[in-house]
């Protein structure tokens, strides 16, 4: 393994460097924000300001905890269902997920939260950190098992930097609305990462195919993801909503639309299996479906059916995209998603947007047509034109995606990022130290001699089942 | 496997129509509630409304996403204690709790929350449904391993109705007090699921005896169920309260008992095994009991002191039940109650019951009575008449559980909802892929017959393992 | 095992006697606070008092139940690397965190929370309850798989008076400053844990050394601990702040450092490993290191970069603790740390206390002076000497920790508190019946004679594996 010889020292000198580096920057362009600011709050005490926005940090910290969850845990143990890839799939999601908070703590201070070239830093801004973090753990399901950590960290670090950009240009200069990131996290994330994973194409991945599925507990790890995305998914879109009616709407169609993607991701997984029997990669991943799919439109008028319908669809089709297109895609187009993020985030992304923009485009200002009502014309555009706007981010994310991908790519497919070979693909022992090995030895009987009509193969085989 | 032949078609169906049906339903029947829409919030910032109803979101969004965890993730695990049927706890319980959400929301919304023929929904229809789903998941508990996922969906259909009626009666007609739901939601919930489980009795059930106990790793599974429960019970019994004191003494109220609880259960595990040992089952599930058992005095003035005598009671009785009441109840009074909720939620909660109304029965309007204060009588009842309510609610509430669950099993034992034979209970690959069995074959010196002394029965076992 | 047959009894006559006295000093002692008060609240609907107390529920109730995550999921999780005592580190924590809180709940309130002879319990005491509850769970983590639970409730009680004395000489009478209790938590946790353990002193701990090491899936769990800590540690620094920007700091520093603290402790790993992997020792621990460096000064002025650097420090130092320093103090001080606590909340809990020195030391009231803002003098003292007061609270806590370790390990050094024996430590089946050896023996080859070749060892070895 040349990781481990020659390149030992890439891992640890870019974690050092990256890290200096943000202590440097913090330092030179972060502040508080001046709800987070004594000084401010010695002004208002002593009644030279009047301003309520300290409670901004109430009514959004318990939506950001949830959204915390997701990102670190949820995202990290959805990963862990491969059989021989938990320690890498906790640790590298852990890994990529600090840094990038603090990176886009940076990219997104710069783009949207400067005042005097200062980044002014307060709840709202770890909020937002989160989200593009979670865009770039979508990413990584997608190139799962087939990278080092030395590329994660260089993807990340470009991820945010573009997702940053992206996110900029969508809601500040087209005023796209995206509460809860159909566009700019689940589509961004998703086709950045099927695009890396595209150019980085493994020939020989089915020579560590073995690995590459699930066994009984992990599968049941995996699902301590699964729930706790599903159950915190409401606080995900509704995190940075507006204060009222707008963020108690979107927890609500959310709602509304996982439990839909529920019963259609059951259905299908059972229609689909030629004796009816259910698939826990559905269960894992499509029921998520409906939270992208209502992205988007999460705090419109989408109403509480418009939700359920969303949900119906995304669960159906995100099971039918594991079952048809995941195969196609990589034995066709040479695309190697692990997690299968087309199904979870790209299809129902893509979804999300079109329900976006097809609500906003039959909104109304005053809330008397049909089956939605205005979410805020401030910008002086009329409905029509605001659908548009939402159609056009969508291309413009895809875009920037695809092209970023394929930068990435090329980048990660320079021989000196200490790649595990194809054979090592999905395997946690040529990462982390596995204490057991040396441990268990004198008590375990599969490495003993003594048994002579067991096969080679054995040790790795009992190295699966725990010991 | 006639289920898997035959009768594949019938899971798929039945969630599809029942999905479609809600779809229907919400387009017919369920709206935003006004803190939810824009429109009355455009009017609200034109100053033609005053109100402050929005704030309701913010002060139960918290407790609502821990109810959420508690439902979606603390039930499903805690049931995967099972060693092989990790699966069905986790997968069954996010599909019944996903179908049970929908429809308590249109169920609760018909009886408790219509206006102008339309379900005004919003946060505390969403904590309503799900606390209703949380009896929907006990009674689960006394059928689980025993029932498929058709029988499951039809259960839920049922109860979630029954539930709403009975809540409606309670709550809204004869005016019971019960926070925390000991008689809505657990005596309902087990004294429902337990009398399908005695219509449903199997006799052979000690064919798949092995698989009905716990194996390491699943009791620490199950302990992630606990441990969500305990500590988010507190929210739980005070999500419904009102504003102020009330959700504030609730919370305080159910962490006594809890605490109580927890040292009551070790001592009388401990008492009660021959060697002195301790006992999963009881720290998995006794150690809860302390929260059935204050949930309908929970937000009343029981001090926190009555709140550690309740607890103390409860820990030490749901215990004494694992050990000698299940195996009576198996044997004699053919209960196959696999979780043994009648220890964890039945008794409890009759004790919750009775807690209540002794509370309330000695409540003063002055507060210069005794132990206890007053509660709030807007009703024009006193606090004697109160008592009695509270006593016949828990009387109705047993006869409405039992008739509903006779029938329901009665319904449940026709012979074409895909039951598993008495053989195949409590064992996941009836209804699950199991991924595994394929891929590690190759490897797996178990499946290899090379080995002749090994017996034949080692495949099972080796599963059981994990690989 | 001398425990099992003639102390048997010691276990639950401890906790009931225990749980009866609670009940007897809650009746005696314990009240609600006002805000939690019907009375209290009758009155002031009635316009006889004017407060905005009962608030105080609402700002502090979501980062209450994070903490309540953390000290009774995310410990206990945490602790169960252990390949064979995931049961004991799951129900022992729970027993001693459920003893704990209550007897904090006393002992705290007689110390801060008195009025008129009777201690007032609201949100706060809870939350000042489960931080004292988290001290005691890290010096669990010192004698972890050593002491018998009989031990355990004994070393509760005493730390739980002890700390209590120790917080309130700390922050009321030095009014020393510690929001996230790096000195009064952590650093007393910690050396009172390492003092106990040094007493303890375990001679042939060698003979169960194959079982204190971790298996595949025990590292899984164990993160299910950390990243519950990690995720939740901002709610933990900032649950006891004022409201405003207090909370507001302690939460966004908080969140920085631990940012930071994940990549020194990757980079550490690396760096230390012969051939470059990790260690999922460090990534369990050291991640968290940042979260305990930050505690003191957490809602002081620190600013964002200075956050940043005490995680920088704090993970690597932490890492190399546990590569170095560990290895040293087993066998040269002859202090057997299970968890390496030492590494985790000693070193790091006394670079946080230097930090919030320093960070007093150089504060300003008017704020302008470099990189410290003031965090409020209102007790006439000028910074210099606060930050001596700080020095002098390390100093006093230091002493107070080792002097009760030291009469505590004495205590516990007793032969009859059914100490397990050095071969049946990290063993959980010395206090757990284990229902997997009877009920899969029928079908579990490992038990089967029929195999000859196979070493004398095997079935604990399979035990491992999980049945």
């Amino acid at each position: 393994m040349t990781w481990n010889t020659n390149l030992r020292w890439r891992l640890p000198l870019l974690c050092l460097v990256l890290e200096v580096a943000m202590v440097v920057l913090f330092g030179l362009f972060v502040r508080y924000s001046p709800d987070a600011d004594n000084r401010w709050s010695n002004e208002k005490r002593k009644g030279n300001i009047t301003s309520d926005l300290e409670n901004e940090f109430y009514y959004r910290y318990p939506s950001f905890q949830d959204v915390h969850v997701m990102v670190f845990l949820g995202f990290g143990f959805l990963m862990t269902f491969l059989q021989r890839y938990g320690y890498c799939a906790l640790g590298f999601n852990f890994l990529l997920a600090a840094l990038g908070v603090q990176w886009a703590l940076l990219m997104q201070g710069w783009f949207q939260y400067t005042k005097n070239r200062r980044i002014l830093l307060g709840i709202k801004n770890l909020i937002d950190a989160d989200c593009c973090v979670a865009s770039v753990c979508v990413a990584f399901g997608a190139v799962l098992g087939k990278v080092s950590p030395v590329q994660m960290l260089l993807m990340t670090f470009f991820q945010v930097a573009l997702f940053s950009a992206n996110e900029f240009l969508l809601l500040h200069v087209l005023e796209v609305k995206d509460a809860g990131g159909s566009i700019t996290i689940h589509i961004f994330g998703a086709y950045f990462g099927l695009t890396v994973t595209w150019i980085l194409y493994r020939h020989n991945l089915d020579h560590s195919k073995e690995r590459q599925s699930s066994v009984y507990h992990s599968n049941l790890f995996a699902m301590i993801g699964t729930l706790f995305l599903w159950i915190y998914w409401p606080s995900f879109n509704s995190a940075m909503s507006n204060y009222g009616d707008a963020q108690h709407r979107a927890a609500i169609n959310t709602y509304c639309s996982l439990a839909a993607s529920v019963l259609t991701s059951v259905a299908m997984s059972s229609v689909l299996h030629k004796k009816g029997k259910l698939d826990m990669v559905h269960i894992q991943n499509a029921t998520l479906a409906g939270g992208v799919g209502v992205g988007t439109a999460a705090e419109m008028m989408l109403m509480p059916y418009g939700a359920l319908i969303v949900g119906f669809i995304c669960g159906a089709v995100s099971t039918l995209g594991f079952v048809y297109l995941t195969p196609f895609l990589e034995s066709r187009l040479r695309i190697q998603d692990t997690c299968g993020i087309h199904n979870l985030h790209g299809i129902p992304g893509i979804i999300g947007a079109i329900v976006g923009a097809v609500t906003a485009a039959y909104a109304s200002p005053d809330g008397d047509r049909g089956f939605v009502y205005p979410f805020g014309f401030h910008n002086e555009k009329d409905e029509k034109v605001q659908g548009r706007f939402q159609a056009f981010g969508l291309l413009l994310t895809l875009a920037m995606a695809m092209v970023g991908g394929t930068i990435m790519g090329l980048i990660l497919k320079l021989p000196f990022w200490g790649q595990a070979t194809d054979e090592d693909c999905f395997d946690d022992s040529v990462y982390w130290e596995m204490h057991e090995e040396k441990s268990s030895s004198p008590e375990d009987h599969t490495h003993k001699p003594s048994v002579p009509t067991e096969p080679v193969e054995q040790p790795t085989s009992s190295a699966t089942l725990a010991p």
